[in-house]
């Protein structure tokens, strides 16, 4: 009896985010062997740790006469990651590979590449990782002319023409729903998960007819719990609604009329599309880790 | 040598916090003694600890032949409190003694009054202590038509007229403001301390004029901080000024046109009058110490 062959791997594409780290093991066809998902993200991690975090993780897919290339997106390009990316200056297009970052590494089996952020000057913006799922959208629609939206903690938005990046806004409403169900007087108030999605789209109106209310509506929720004994999952979707129609409310130039991309699937990917549908406008949803592949595998096929 | 003889106390003020408690023991004059700060707010007590509490802090003022009349407002009357205390509907005058709630307490050497809070049905609104500093403010301006602006973690606006509490709106802008300087990505963005006016001016109008783009004004703030080496001092005012900016928009027709009270000394409590001002409005300023004496006093002399 002899070993399993390794399955032979010809380069590996990684989103090193701030509390997460995935690597895709890619197959000489383009399509990953596998997705390792890791918690080492750069929150986790000091400069001296990445080196050793991918050989741990990628030990099974190394071979000793050949250095195996890994190109990176995401936080582990910034001042406090591995090693600094530059950014690149909207407008631009999605940074390509001539402009990644060598990062040295003591293993000469590896040979890693991380890809520049964008930032923008006024007003100051910045994303790391976001714009290499930028050029995964753009990879399959070229000519898309509108905005694309990337749900998370940090939502950004950006706008797309001509194959470029013409500019873009980072709107940390889900950190703000975050710290307010967690850390603030509502926490005995808004349920820690669940949906009611009449309550949801009541908060979206609300925030969007009303944004600067925003402190006296959240104190409501509580006052509503005290007296009218309001139901914690109807609190807590009023909450994200309240602050997700201010913030769709302040990008409707962004959406009105023109395409919109969400990239994800989740619950939070899920409520923006429910907050443009009750403007009017349609987005087209799409999935977040197939436009990551896509983007890291085109920063790959420029390098060879 | 005699010990000195113990003051001679008419009655006890209490006002009865979250965080806090003050005891003015008060002589046959209407002046107080002197004045007893302690931490043992509700948030750190149970329903059993509050007569001990009164009992160690008063000792000096206790005489053994006769019971202290003691008259306290705020969240000692909540439900996490001493003994809850019911609300007045407004609108009202504010809750005079004849609704107070008399504590059972063990000791008989104490007699405890607490008084009512005030709640709103519709939008959903609470306030336990404020509607004392109101009757306090009422008591110098029986005529008063306008707004009192009670600026805290939780500020609250109270419209009167006719010596009644018409209706009021608890905004929760400080705590936004600490959950963010303290707990978000703009921790270290954000000064702990410190007051830069043009930065909090140019916050306020920011706010004013646009208050959905709250979640994108704060990143921003910490993309200037990367991108620009943005003064933290400057980043916190600027935060302050923005959420300030909203509230103010959100009242304007309470106070434009009006007069208009603010409680309170302190920084916040200037915060709020530089924000009204840079709008037009011009607000009195009144000690806040003094109105809730004010407000218990009047309470005390309905009970005799």
């Amino acid at each position: 009896m002899s070993d399993p062959t390794p399955p032979s791997v010809a380069w590996v594409a990684a989103d090193w985010g701030t509390s997460h780290l995935r690597l895709w093991p890619m197959g000489a066809n383009g399509v990953p062997l596998c997705r390792i998902d890791s918690d080492k993200g750069m929150s986790s991690l000091t400069a001296a740790d990445y080196e050793q975090t991918l050989l741990t993780l990628l030990e099974p897919y190394m071979v000793s006469n050949a250095a195996l290339d890994v190109v990176c997106c995401g936080m582990a390009g910034s001042r406090q990651g591995w090693a600094e990316a530059p950014y690149a200056a909207a407008p631009c297009t999605p940074p390509s590979f001539d402009t990644a970052t060598r990062v040295q590494t003591q293993d000469a089996r590896l040979r890693v590449y991380i890809l520049s952020g964008v930032k923008q000057a006024e007003p100051a913006d910045v994303m790391r990782g976001e714009e290499t799922q930028i050029a995964g959208v753009l990879a399959a629609h070229p000519d898309l002319d509108g905005v694309i939206c990337l749900p998370g903690t940090h939502t950004k938005w950006v706008s797309v023409k001509g194959g470029e990046i013409t500019g873009f806004a980072t709107f940390l409403s889900g950190e703000l729903f975050q710290l307010v169900s967690q850390h603030s007087v509502l926490r005995h108030t808004l349920a820690p998960q669940g949906w009611d999605d009449g309550a949801f789209k009541d908060g979206c109106l609300e925030g969007t007819a009303t944004p600067n209310r925003l402190a006296n509506a959240l104190f409501g929720l509580r006052a509503g719990a005290l007296l009218n004994d309001l139901d914690p999952v109807a609190a807590r979707s009023h909450a994200s609604g309240f602050l997700l129609g201010m913030e769709i409310e302040a990008l409707r130039r962004e959406w009105q009329g023109r395409a919109v991309v969400i990239v994800g699937e989740n619950e939070i990917a899920r409520a923006y599309a429910t907050a443009l549908e009750l403007q009017g406008a349609t987005a087209e949803v799409t999935d977040a880790e197939k436009v990551t592949l896509a983007g890291l595998s085109a920063a790959y096929a420029q390098m060879k």
